[in-house]
């Protein structure tokens, strides 16, 4: 039996998004500090009116305060519409839906309610680093599945062998993000339909993360998994909320919808966990997907022609760097070819010379030695301007 | 190994406050909704200038939607401060506090830092029922403790023999509120000092939940667990937040101090549950301990002025109820002595026909059968109203 001491020193939070600039920082650095940690909401504000939504809602007084569990019913109903419409599927506000408090919560409810000690878990590499940890806190049997992000450009490159040989070994639950955090590429249609299939096949139950599934760039086609006729609704959750693309991060909220089993679960799982998403907080979900016409399209240009900046500079320099350019979502994952450091100090000096956050690629899987991850939802000018530095110094570290 | 069906079959939610209303509700009721199961915000407002707190907290942007994942530094400086001179103990900012969603935030990570699969752990009953919930979900073995609130009136009346031996016989954690909750009893003084040495003697870690704590009547002594020379510090961790006496529920805050080891290790796990409490609603707990003057002491006596009306209306019965006056906090427990149904159909019926909701006994252990409790921290006169309802209604179902 797995010990508290070691279930708790495999949970490290230290290089954590948010936590970063806290630890080891030099704070007399002379250039600005630029965070790519996560986005900054000061550079890409809230949707408007964010606030006198919450204001409306700490009016309502007690309705709003104490909602159900799961959230409030006629906010439950309004996403419901909503989610159904831009997922094409029908979700019912009773049964197939649940408030969280940001989708961190969604996710861990999740997990929580599907995992097993035991249980064999599939997860990819790279992905989401909490997806790991929040496996391992329900002791779980993880199985990476590889994510071959460089071998193709018209796939997002799950191995999709690797995955049937999983299932077939007994995997219970499958999870993974789209678009991949941290690599920004979409799954392809063909790729959601085959993990469909076998899903449906060897019954297993999945958890896709679609949190920047709205933040699509160059008109790509996105796949929403459980649209597809080819797999049981009730053996999907999927996850999305606005704290990305929306900036709405401040305020804690996500969504999960799909299996009534699950959310059932889940609902059961949060009244102990955290009772409800912060009430008066909830009301400022009426806003999502009723964003000001015009809204969503500048913002994904924006952040476009920043991805498509950042990405040239990398490109420039392909002898010192591999890069697969963000198809969907606000990161970047780039691989420093020939490091003569590791990432660890990479990232540390990176940080204390040049004031500049990046999250080090082993915390997406111990693998990934040579790579971080940038969130770029960033002033525009700042990102290139850190990114010019941040060559600088990885020019000094290559062999 | 307990499977999940049972795992999840065990943690229902229907009777936790605030779903009571939404489920089986008459709603051509035509007496005023009275809802006994939690506070009213709207009869009780939340603390002066909350709103205008939070306006200040989401203006501050960036800094203040990605807080640590313990609590922006500045707020939890803080509150070290203030709950240090509460508590009459010496909180480290850095390394002896969390600031949580909740304080039902705070519980599941206190409890999920501290148990393992199969130890043994001793919970006060009554209690608050997510306690024995929590634990199960962390497949604790729980060992309950008496409260023999009925046979005292100088102590809250828990049985330290029973405790002791439980210490003996390996418990590793003990769980208890203070003030009770279901009960509004305080431990003595004498009660506490006993808890600490028997937990440094037999080396249990204790989690108290002080909910409650600010909101005391009839200027009784309350003894803080955690500024008892008897125990080492680093054996407690305490549990406040401002969501009961203050009202600020609906921004869910909550927070827990104590042992530095078990702190940080909720840091870990809440990065992992939730991140953070909502960032822009951190800002509003600048305000809790600096209310403006008086407003506490007023508040506490509207409460304790309702206390006494409806305790004097459970007292003109006492053929028919036992009751033991509150003593801190707003809930009273009330046992219908000759009850002749049970205990959910008099919950039921009370709901159907009176409009009336409180929150039947078994929530807080099995053997409460004939018990229910209310949180009158409600309108007064329609508080008293519903209570001579109430009382009619057990006039009908009493032998």
């Amino acid at each position: 039996m797995i010990s508290l001491e070691e279930k708790f020193y495999k949970l490290g939070v230290k290089n954590a998004p948010g936590q970063e600039e806290k630890s080891n920082r030099n704070i007399d650095n002379k250039n600005l500090l630029v965070d790519f940690s996560h986005g900054d909401v000061d550079a890409f504000k809230p949707i408007p009116k964010s606030l006198e939504k919450f204001i409306e809602g700490f009016h309502m007084g007690e309705k709003q305060a104490y909602t159900e569990y799961k959230g409030k019913e006629a906010i439950r109903s309004y996403i419901s519409q909503k989610i159904s419409c831009f997922t094409n599927t029908q979700i019912n506000a009773d049964k197939n839906i649940i408030v969280s408090p940001g989708t961190q919560g969604a996710l861990f409810l999740a997990m929580g309610s599907t995992i097993s000690r035991g249980d064999k878990v599939a997860i990819v590499e790279p992905d989401y680093f909490a997806n790991r940890k929040i496996a391992e806190f329900f002791e779980a049997n993880i199985i990476p599945i590889d994510l071959e992000y460089y071998s193709t450009t018209t796939n997002a490159g799950v191995n999709l062998n690797q995955l049937e040989q999983a299932f077939k070994n007994g995997v219970k639950l499958f999870l993974f993000s789209n678009p991949n955090n941290p690599t920004g590429i979409i799954y392809s249609s063909v790729e959601i339909k085959a993990i469909a299939k076998l899903a449906q096949k060897y019954n297993v139950t999945i958890i896709v993360d679609q949190l920047y599934s709205r933040q699509v760039f160059d008109e790509r086609e996105y796949t929403h998994l459980c649209a597809q006729q080819e797999i049981d609704p009730e053996n999907i959750i999927s996850i999305m909320g606005p704290s990305k693309t929306e900036s709405l991060s401040g305020y804690r909220l996500g969504i999960a919808f799909g299996s009534s089993k699950i959310i059932n679960r889940m609902e059961k799982l949060q009244a102990i966990v955290s009772l409800r998403a912060s009430g008066y907080n909830q009301a400022v979900l009426n806003l999502w997907f009723s964003e000001p016409e015009g809204w969503l399209e500048e913002r994904i240009i924006e952040h476009q022609l920043i991805r498509d900046d950042l990405v040239s500079k990398f490109k420039e320099y392909d002898d010192l760097f591999n890069i697969r350019s963000t198809e969907a979502g606000s990161y970047l994952f780039p691989q420093i070819t020939m490091l003569n450091t590791t990432i660890h100090d990479f990232v540390d000096k990176l940080r204390i010379q040049e004031n500049i956050i990046v999250t080090p690629g082993t915390e997406f899987g111990k693998q990934f030695k040579n790579s971080f991850r940038l969130n770029f939802s960033q002033d525009h000018q700042s990102a290139v301007n850190a990114i010019e530095r941040l060559i600088e110094l990885a020019k000094e570290h290559s062999k």
